[in-house]
């Protein structure tokens, strides 16, 4: 939950609020991350990130769907369905999620392993699921406002290309696509959504809503990654039948 | 609620057994479109007709996106997607919502009247988001189902560019374009749809519940030509605020 609003903020107040928000609860910040970039993890270790990871980019796709499925508003639809269109792929051409398939594959994932989720963390699946069902159900201004992350996106797309391509002696930049793409598509995305918020969001408890909706999802992105230092780095607990890099798939 | 189910059914004996739904309960059986269709409207009741059907229209996208966030099938997903793109419009091309405008313009009404769906019956209002909650509501393999009005679909489409030409001097071809364009859609989509139910459903819950989706998503047509022939025809009792050819809109 965000601090409580006592007043109505201007659209330029409501965007200082949410990039507030984002610098002081993005994933960015998480032990895990400075971990990962820096070239501190194993290999079994950037691919129990990796796998859980997928759990994540397979679920956008509904995600965007549920957030479709609530709006009378037209050009929002016409807008956003394009992000489903990059994720899953159309017209022959290959998605998101094929991208990340990619990675996976290049870290020695089977992908009919990752795809499966039959390694994921049981929290990490609780925490996409709860962003799927968070979006199917709340109205159009809420849910756009919890894809604002996407703001804070690109920075860490950037670091994290060049710390795991200098850091890791399994990355390479080919399999790095699909940050290398994001970084073109989160702009124009995190633009068009924030551009929304700041129009739509107008009463009090529309702009808590809003801002409390970002909170949301940080959470989802952070708890993915306690998740993963709970298991992989410290304490080092591996829940049953999740992904062991001491006992691979077969 | 469809027959009881004793066995399960081959994919061909399903196949019959949603045909014969159709043949049964589709709502080419309504008496109002055989009024519609022989002409024997005035032309303020086929703007209500076309008006009321807007809503439905105007849902199509956001229950389309509803199956879409239900569903871990990426093959389905992005078969899906392209129903959304038809009916809202994509990459700068009209879509079946545009093209229903058209002809409610051509009756008379204006498009943000139709659009505000201020005008419609409460009881069409009231089928229409029934069907988006149901798809909402259930898996895939069922709401697949429920689309599969789409195979009658092609003959009352002929049916009705036929017989409005022939009998009302206030409809011409081009107004008719939603139709013909679904001509080539709705055969296509339901093509696609028929197979996936015939290859999925194969339990007898799942048969059941399938042949269970497909009368009620009649139910959803027929409860909106009930409405309308209540209202419009006879009794003739028009709820209050409804849209009323004798007080036209300003």
């Amino acid at each position: 939950m965000s601090n409580l609003l006592t007043e109505v903020l201007s659209p330029q107040e409501l965007e200082q609020a949410l990039r507030k928000i984002g610098a002081e609860r993005y994933h960015n910040r998480h032990p895990f991350h400075h971990l990962l970039h820096s070239g501190a993890l194993s290999l079994g270790q950037v691919q129990a990130w990796a796998l859980n990871r997928y759990c994540y980019q397979a679920a956008i796709p509904r995600k965007d769907a549920a957030l479709i499925s609530r709006t009378t508003d037209r050009n929002l639809r016409r807008e956003w369905v394009h992000r489903i269109l990059d994720h899953d792929g159309w017209n022959g051409e290959e998605g998101g999620i094929d991208r990340w398939l990619v990675l996976t594959e290049s870290l020695g994932l089977k992908s009919d392993y990752v795809i499966s989720q039959r390694g994921a963390l049981p929290a990490t699946v609780f925490a996409v699921e709860a962003y799927v069902d968070f979006v199917a159900r709340h109205p159009p201004v809420i849910t756009v406002a919890s894809c604002l992350t996407e703001l804070f996106a690109p920075d860490i797309h950037r670091e994290r290309i060049s710390g795991m391509l200098e850091n890791y002696p399994f990355i390479n930049e080919s399999v790095l696509v699909y940050f290398r793409r994001r970084l073109g598509q989160a702009p124009r995305d995190a633009e068009f959504a924030l551009d929304y918020v700041k129009h739509h969001a107008r009463t009090l408890a529309e702009q808590q809503g809003v801002l409390n909706a970002l909170v949301f999802k940080c959470n989802v992105l952070w708890a993915q990654l306690d998740a993963l230092y709970a298991a992989y780095v410290s304490p080092g607990h591996i829940p049953p039948g999740a992904f062991d890099p001491e006992q691979p798939p077969c």
